[in-house]
């Protein structure tokens, strides 16, 4: 088992990495967590595949559990559903105090993490990231959210958890989509922070996509490192350098918006906003159009797409208007110079980015 | 006009306390908030009485403003109006970034900061407090929260606001049961930490109810500057200084919670439980009966209840056991020593606690 920490002092804690570790949840929570009782928000197809390995652990170690399951869909990330759980979780929260348990991918993460924030003004929380997308990114560093009809995540809170519980073994029951999903996010650490990391994904195609064993626990410990270190630095994103995660995602959640949400998957839409950002790039000469060759070839591996489909411009162009980055009309992307260097830059010209997405919308 | 600093490095602001300062509010705004769009959160009735006058000098100053009206009742500290006022700032804060502004006693404060400390992971608001109870406690310091079925802010935030502006003229309208219940935070000030502002309530009992000139800015600005150190030194509630706040808020809230939140206002609570926190301090042997006999003249010299009516010692002790500052099946009082010294004490016999509810029942 790898052990990570995230370095925020009184706010600091681990992430463990490892295959099949989710049956001795129970005694690293118990060192975590000074309470005993656990309310786990999952959904039921995750519930079949892990409840019950969980819940073993868990009264093994005198632990009382109470499972949650909400919809498996984006749209459990609302108000209503928040609403729910916080009612239940006042229920359950009697006489000995309760946390939080995510059992799940980023839906869970984010809306389990939103409950632990505003419940009480702040409980424990814990993620069991259970997708890979989670694993290395959504699971960590705090950043909590639920979605209004206006846009997703408009409403959160960053809000660190106590832990995070990685088992890679879960990874295995992932559906081809969801992996690839969770690829774009390690190909976007690769291109922001790891050149490293980004020839072993050139090199490992085939092994990584088969799960052969060792790989998910490389990229995911690799992933987590990059993260864990930049959440340490800039927690709250005031100092620009949590910024760079945000690499493909401005015109990636807007390709997302512009389908409202169920055309394209996080992590596809991100490929493409990575294509994006990696033409703006080069437009500006920042950086070599060779570069943006590597990493339409490393997309394309992964059978993650490098064309917009059935999205029209104007639509992404006004979707792209409603991002939180946004700011007094002037748009921030983060830019690349090369694999592992990035620049943010500030009011890119409407028609540059204009541009460029034209050029993969097919 | 007197101005006081909330000191919390990044998150520090100022409370601004004068007569007749409402019309100038803009100007002040204008130099704390970067943003020219208000959303300000209010109901009916205040809106009549300060509505035009905030409107005109936001206007002047080039503000736009939109006026979103909850109905005056606890009531609107709910999921259900939080949710629709975060939709209506969503639609509103589009283009230009939109802040919120809290006119309004506590029930608007503390839904308004909730809102703003959600919507995107917090947005910049301002408190204009316009009650007693409000100007001197609930508008500063960052507590924001809405109620649960389950219990009083159940769910909420830390979250500074941008600047408090306390007009004390607003407070010649309160009616005199409002004036009263706030009154009972004052009284809670003096006991905890300033046996001057003690003795000045003792000695102009009349003027202050008959809302003299400067009464009441005298005391909003004494209150404010207590609050202010003490947020200043425990934002968190992490170090057991803020705590001290709690005086009388234990069985306060308790015999609060036993009415359904509709028998007694929060002050009567609240002066209530201070005599029942006196009585246990008094039967310790921590402090004098005298001490507890001038608080209840004061108490009573305000008009507020010295005797606990159509409440059962049962349904008290019940509603107590629900209270946040509950751990591990352990109570927790803030007691007295003297007028302006306070003691934290942990697990007090529930028979000690009985004996001393019992004796304020008629």
């Amino acid at each position: 088992m790898k052990s990570i920490k995230v370095n925020l002092k009184s706010r600091s804690y681990s992430i463990l990495i490892g295959s099949g570790i989710l049956k001795d949840f129970a005694k690293y929570a118990a060192c975590s967590i000074p309470y005993r009782k656990a309310f786990v928000v999952t959904n039921a197809c995750i519930y079949k595949k892990f409840g019950k390995t969980l819940e073993l652990s868990l009264k093994r170690w005198g632990f009382l559990v109470k499972f949650n399951l909400v919809p498996d869909t984006e749209k459990s990330k609302s108000f209503v559903t928040a609403t729910k759980l916080v009612n239940g979780l006042a229920l359950f929260d009697k006489e000995q105090r309760a946390f939080v348990i995510a059992l799940g991918g980023g839906v869970i993460g984010d809306l389990s993490g939103f409950i632990a924030a505003i419940y009480k003004r702040g409980i424990p929380y814990v993620q069991i990231p259970t997708t890979l997308l989670a694993q290395v990114d959504s699971a960590i560093g705090g950043k909590t959210a639920i979605d209004l009809e206006y846009g997703k995540n408009l409403v959160g809170a960053i809000y660190q958890p106590k832990l995070v519980f990685s088992d890679t073994r879960a990874l295995k029951s992932l559906t081809p989509r969801q992996l690839r999903s969770g690829l774009a996010e390690v190909i976007k650490y690769a291109i922001i922070k790891d050149p490293k990391l980004f020839r072993y994904l050139e090199n490992n195609l085939e092994e990584i996509l088969k799960l052969k064993n060792g790989c998910l626990e490389f990229i995911v410990n690799r992933c987590s490192l990059i993260k864990a270190r930049i959440v340490s630095l800039d927690e709250k994103e005031e100092k620009g350098i949590r910024t760079i995660l945000n690499f493909g995602h401005t015109i990636g959640h807007a390709i997302e918006a512009a389908n409202k949400f169920s055309g394209y998957s996080h992590g596809e839409a991100i490929s493409l906003g990575m294509l994006v950002a990696a033409d703006i790039s080069s437009c500006l000469k920042l950086s070599e159009n060779k570069t943006t060759q590597r990493m339409e070839n490393l997309i394309q591996g992964f059978g993650l797409p490098v064309e917009i489909k059935n999205t029209s411009l104007k639509e992404i162009i006004s979707c792209h208007y409603l991002d939180k980055k946004f700011f007094a009309n002037r748009n921030r992307f983060v830019l690349i110079k090369d694999i592992g260097k990035t620049q943010i830059a500030d009011n890119i010209p409407l028609e540059l980015i204009k541009k460029s997405i034209e050029k993969r919308i097919r």
